[in-house]
């Protein structure tokens, strides 16, 4: 039943593609062969990353780009991620009525996705999506996340181009947050570029990027945008464009997914260990004996870890 | 060497705790050795964290507390986490600037940390310290931590009582940062409650609430607080006392540190293990030759991560 959904994946059947995401997203029975056999079959698409804090007029921008891919007659497969949203409810739109009339469109497909347990968890099913939408054919994988936390540079980590739109406003909440979305940043957009302040937010921005200006041949545009008008958005999609082009001449497209790769292999390896020792190894129970005596001041937290990883090593890896 | 320090510190020696801070902080030699024998000597400190948005008034609220414990006749030990200061700079203050004439009195210590590195490596340098200021013999640590992100939810872990201070003030970010505040608070506080919206912001609150509410024996005040005017505190901190005397009451105390023990030596497996991996069966090495052929698509990045973990069972645990 699997492998039928990988045929119609590959005959490019949006459908197959609808319930092959739930089933990664739910980690349904199958979900990792159904990746292992897909993972092959991708490769090709490039890989963007939109993020920035609430309001700040991502999922506009993403419709412009959207719109530029299409009009190459590229397909573009587009995951919207919103972990604030079991929370402040509402925040996502119907995928459909969100793109207007973009998301009818033959080249386009657009999933949401929530978290449910962890953020971690989010990440990852989000990466494990973009195999699907790889496998599926597509030009362009876009993924946009609010950048409130950790997940957006877990998502940063699965792109090649990662884009942060920030906006004119101030607030020591939005300081914090713009600290770790520059780290990831290769684009920056200044959108709302209308308001207030947006020429001095660019010129700081300009200051801040100066040091990685100088130490990279790569420029860190930064951008004046305007979702709602449109403003900008060439510029934009031409700055996306010139940085995919910088990466492969300088050989750094390579360098960047191998480095990827490698530590979602990693992140898989961690995971297989830890469930190794759960199941077993029976940690559970080791802990509750060692935190016994850790409580009671016996001995510390890293004394009981070091006896715990010695009868790890004695009885069975 | 270490020991001295350590006969300093259980001899409450000021100056030997800021270089025993320093030593854990940056990880000097010797630092794990003298956390394991300081532990036996700390449990008797409560733990109290205070989180929130930058600009909430948290540092205020905590100037508060720390004069109520003083009078009386406690000692107080306070960290102040910002993950943000090395980008905003200048969010925080001189540790003895900050709390006036407070921070001068004989029970009181007061030490900020910025993040060095990864935010992770933050939240746990954040708990060895609370482990010196223990064993120094303090009887409240007070942990005030930046709520943006992953490190108050780790820091909250190794609280007794956690305090969420929130403002009134609109903003789709503030809305997203507080979803995950929620989920740590036991006491929540409006600040700035002479601001508009503050009434407002309570009842959404106690709405927030309802159903855990009804899950719990605890009732989670939500209160009115002016950390300027003071106007509050005085109910703020029979909050807390409140918490701590429900937590020891239903036994919810000992539970709540068993648990905490637990993730924490968990924690510190899962890094001896990662690096035993890294030096003795040089798990770079095994990543890269993997990462070759997922980045020619010849396996995909689970295969690989399914191979690496037979080779390491096989080849040595």
């Amino acid at each position: 039943m699997k492998h039928e959904l990988v045929k119609s994946i590959l005959n490019r059947d949006k459908l197959a593609l609808s319930r092959a995401i739930s089933t990664v997203e739910n980690r349904l029975a199958g979900y990792g062969e159904m990746l292992d056999i897909l993972y092959p079959h991708g490769g090709r698409a490039y890989r963007i990353g939109i993020t920035g804090p609430p309001g700040a007029g991502k999922s506009t921008l993403v419709d412009q780009i959207t719109s530029r891919i299409l009009n190459l007659g590229k397909k573009v497969g587009i995951i919207a991620v919103d972990p604030t949203s079991p929370f402040s409810g509402g925040a996502l739109l119907g995928d459909r009525v969100r793109m207007g009339g973009l998301a009818g469109r033959e080249g386009v497909f657009i999933r949401s996705m929530a978290t449910r347990g962890s953020l971690g968890g989010l990440a990852v099913a989000t990466k494990d999506v973009s195999v699907l939408l790889d496998a599926f054919g597509m030009d362009y994988i876009m993924m946009e996340t609010i950048g409130v936390g950790q997940i957006e540079l877990d998502i940063a980590d699965a792109c090649d181009t990662t884009v942060v739109v920030l906006v004119p406003e101030s607030g020591d909440s939005i300081q914090a947050m713009k600290a770790g979305l520059m780290e990831i940043a290769d684009v920056i957009a200044v959108n709302k570029a209308d308001r207030q302040g947006a020429t001095q937010l660019s010129q700081e921005l300009q200051f801040t990027f100066q040091l990685r200006k100088r130490q990279s041949d790569w420029c860190y545009p930064i951008l004046l945008t305007e979702a709602v008008s449109g403003r900008g958005a060439d510029e934009l999609w031409q700055a996306i464009c010139s940085h995919r082009d910088y990466l492969e001449r300088s050989g750094d497209f390579e360098v960047h997914r191998r480095r990827q790769i490698k530590s979602r292999v990693k992140e898989l390896l961690e995971a297989r260990i830890r469930s190794h020792l759960e199941k077993e190894l029976h940690l559970d129970d080791l802990l509750d004996g060692k935190a016994d005596k850790v409580f009671k001041r016996e001995m510390s937290p890293s004394q009981a870890a070091d006896e715990i990883f010695k009868h790890i090593r004695e009885y069975g890896a």
